[in-house]
């Protein structure tokens, strides 16, 4: 089969190697999609202390081919999302059986289960409550998924700010009851003195950092979804003591956990409450794969994100 | 000024009492409503010793319209809900301050903001998740509320069981995605082998205790809203433990909970994200409270909730 | 390798079987010591409709003695606990190895990490915090656990209600503040006015149920710990619902919690913070069996629980 | 009476003023000991913008010596530990009923009620379970009462890490089972490779933020109860992010969350389950509250805790 294979910085090969075989409990998946993550960019660009070569690719969904002996509970031909740390950029890849997800009728190359089990269990941590006044800053992908899920949550605003005029458009599109673009306009004076009770910082950027203790009431909540690689974060911390706020540091490990953001996040896209259709905007066959990073990593203007999808294979097993 | 007075069992009286006079921490409010309470029709009935005369009505809303001098932050001539425990049957009430919130433009006959705080408080307390199936038993007023905030927090199903059909009906319009006549239909059948994720209770009736736990997943919510007065219950308590259900007792005694849930629904009245327009079905002028009583008690077809309206005084001292 | 049978009620057989081989995710223990458990007394007395022969046995505990290929974090001969659901009264038993937990230099006869798996996460749930007054009425085996972990909680009061002097000596010797027969005192009259923070039911009976509102302050919590089998168990509601207590049912069915539990309970033995020593008052061989199942149900003055140990074999293999 | 007033940065002066009358739901306590918080360190060296007089004190203790006729809850006489926000440095001072506490046979200069709260709510929050493992960086004040309450709730190991001698020494005497100074050697070394479950950081130093995510387990805990003032600090968020720790930014502004921590803590000193009697090292009389707050800012070798206490006042009324 074919696999691609980053072999330097900005570099990918497709290699010919061997389709792997399930264990005992896993299933062979023909991959449909594999996302693009930013958490990638790094080893793409070469600015982490990285070996190569290296297998990406965990945001991916496909069709079972073949399963395990115990993995009997995914009949071969179930579209599924599936939860694996590598590999994802091939035509076929083995996940567990227990961390795949049937993906029903939602086309697969918007099942993107990982990163909406993040997204999921961030919202849920923060415990958005009913009524609530939400803040969300940075409207990328992530940003977007988290205001997709809070908009199911009742609150009563959720101001969504970016310095991308696009973003915003979009942001408005999904139901932002106010949209800030913070290179013009003062994010405070918008959300007012009252403050939110809960604002979702998703950009992973210092900016942002310095400016989320300001629209945050008094023992209100902090809640850090972005991943803030890179040097460390200044944090005005005395004033964040003062205020009381609740951080939420939104990063998952447990592997319980992510499988519970997974089966929530996949139930809410197969019964349509939610739909990724308006986010996945760029998409790559395998052999673009360099093509896919690149425009994940310049972002241009309607952006969102970034997939590599495989065609139906002619031959089943190579 | 006028006041209803339960003199005895069935018979309300009109007396004229002298205005009371709030004292520094509390505001007096010219009455616009106050609600007919489920839990207030025993001594109505005459069904639970009680000593008369009684001064019933504890759903009130109405204006500011003096204070004391610790309780500034309501300006005369402010529409409020307001806690209280007692008189609101009358042209005025006296509550505290801190008792109250703004009614903003929310009719005052619908700022029914007491039994609202519990149907949020059992909301919250229920944790329901996004995705989540949800059953309710008993489509009455409390269960209309908890239908109504569960309406807002993302589920996926939402099936209403009830014996009445206008109540069905009327939980279908509001957005329930089953109703069942459990006279005629199999609630456990409609619901399905999964069970749901969270069953609120919201009958106080024996029949729903029977039922509950045959709609519920194994370590799946059951959420007794409904107040279960007179003989005590018969509980399937083995089958309960051995489903590991999270059993929610969602009756609420400590006031900063009370108010929380308050300050909540009042938030999401006045926003407009949930409307008591359609719920509060009868309405009586003061003088014929013991019509609202009687109505409460025979619950009509159509009938969800009654309320005692008061007109604008003509003096505003009596 | 010889395996006990229940073949009837009352009747247990000492089969020679074969040993298991583990699967591939599994270990093979040499079984130490496998407790007997209330909940298999039905079983065995022949009062639940049950089909023989039964494979009873799940409180297990042994030296690891092989391993399948992908369970290599337990080297043999390692002393474990095991979770596994039947099997136990038998020289050896398969056990995913994810669920065995190592027992350190604890003796294996008190490694009894299921039902400690219990009473740890009825403690954890209960949410005992510190200052609190903490009523426990039940002071068999698993009231006893219950009363080991409360202890080290930090709370002021433990009053510990129970009918058998025995049982409330040994409540005594093992911290209880206050111990009550309740056929010669009152309970309520002993907790006082403010009622305890937190209320533990640990007999399984109706007789404790009338009882556990009245000593449990308003928002109090009552866990329910008792397994209440048998006929629906009445419950004054109405009380409960207005003392608006908050109720916890302390079973557990999601495998993840019950590992969690059975991590802190062995955490807990190994470090010596807890010890089951006292506790662990009848051994049996696998041969007397039927006796320690008679033991069990007849509840003996100064027992407390029942265990089948079993001796070194002879045979490695049989 | 007299009271003590911050005129400029390191003068106080006793200054003779009117004897405080108590609102109607306030009592008149006549001061026995008011402590010296950190917090009120910048205002006495002058490196904050303030502006004087200055009417410091809000650690307050005393006897109820009159009430308001809304405060009959706590009669004349009685001893408590209250919550004001200052004027606790005089020998009478006003408090709300609702926020005093009794004060039982705790002798009064030891019951410091607020830093207290404020440790009960950071270990409460913090959800130290049973068994857990713990680390403490910073044995001082509040490092000591954090100590105190975590060696209540049956940890398994509780390391404590500070640059002074005495201060482990103390941490020792206490119950700590490692103690580290990290001047000599490595916290991480100590901790070891499985990490910490919680981690408490007590200093609020910058030099603590960058050891703290280094001891501590994945998806562990890290507990901020110092207050970080002054600049900004560096967090390496990256790491936080990545591993996934659970972060308490142990604060409280919400005053019924201080109100219960109080409640707990005293609860805790009146039955004897802790006391600060070894933490109150140093005590001045009023007229020698310079001494005190310099005592409080060099922190001579011994000292954990200043109080200014005050004698039996010849006159009621001054």
């Amino acid at each position: 089969m074919r696999s691609a294979v980053l072999t330097a910085p900005g570099r990918f090969e497709i290699a010919d190697v061997p389709t792997p075989a399930p264990a005992p409990d896993e299933v062979l998946l023909r991959v449909a999609a594999c996302g693009v993550c930013t958490s990638e960019l790094a080893a793409f660009a070469g600015t982490e202390p990285t070996d190569y070569p290296r297998h990406l690719g965990h945001e991916v969904s496909g069709t079972v081919v073949a399963a395990g002996p115990d993995a009997t509970a995914l009949p071969v031909g179930t579209p599924v999302a599936a939860w694996v740390t590598a590999n994802g950029f091939a035509e076929y890849v083995t996940a567990k059986a227990a961390h795949c997800r049937p993906a029903g009728d939602v086309p697969l190359d918007q099942a993107l289960a990982e990163p909406l089990a993040c997204a999921v269990n961030a919202v849920e941590e923060a415990g958005v409550r009913l009524g609530d006044d939400v803040v969300l800053i940075g409207a990328g992908f992530m940003g977007n998924l988290v205001q997709a899920l809070v908009g199911l949550r009742g609150v009563r605003r959720l101001v969504v700010a970016d310095t991308r005029p696009d973003a915003l458009e979009r942001a408005r599109a999904m139901g932002a009851t106010d949209v800030v673009d913070v290179r013009t306009a003062s994010l405070p004076d918008v959300v007012g003195d009252d403050g939110a009770d809960v604002t979702f910082e998703c950009t992973g950027s210092q900016a942002a950092l310095d400016v989320v203790g300001t629209v945050t009431r008094m023992s209100g909540k902090i809640v850090l979804v972005g991943f803030h690689q890179g040097e460390p974060r200044r944090i005005p911390l005395a004033h964040w003591n003062w205020m009381a706020f609740d951080i939420v540091n939104a990063h998952y490990r447990d592997l319980a956990v992510i499988m519970r953001g997974m089966d929530v996040g996949m139930r809410l896209l197969r019964s349509g409450l939610i739909s990724l259709e308006p986010l996945v905007t760029h998409r790559f066959p395998l052999d673009r794969i360099d093509e896919a990073f690149r425009t994940a990593r310049d972002k241009p203007p309607g952006f969102v994100k970034a997939t590599v999808t495989l065609e139906e294979p002619s031959r089943a097993e190579s």
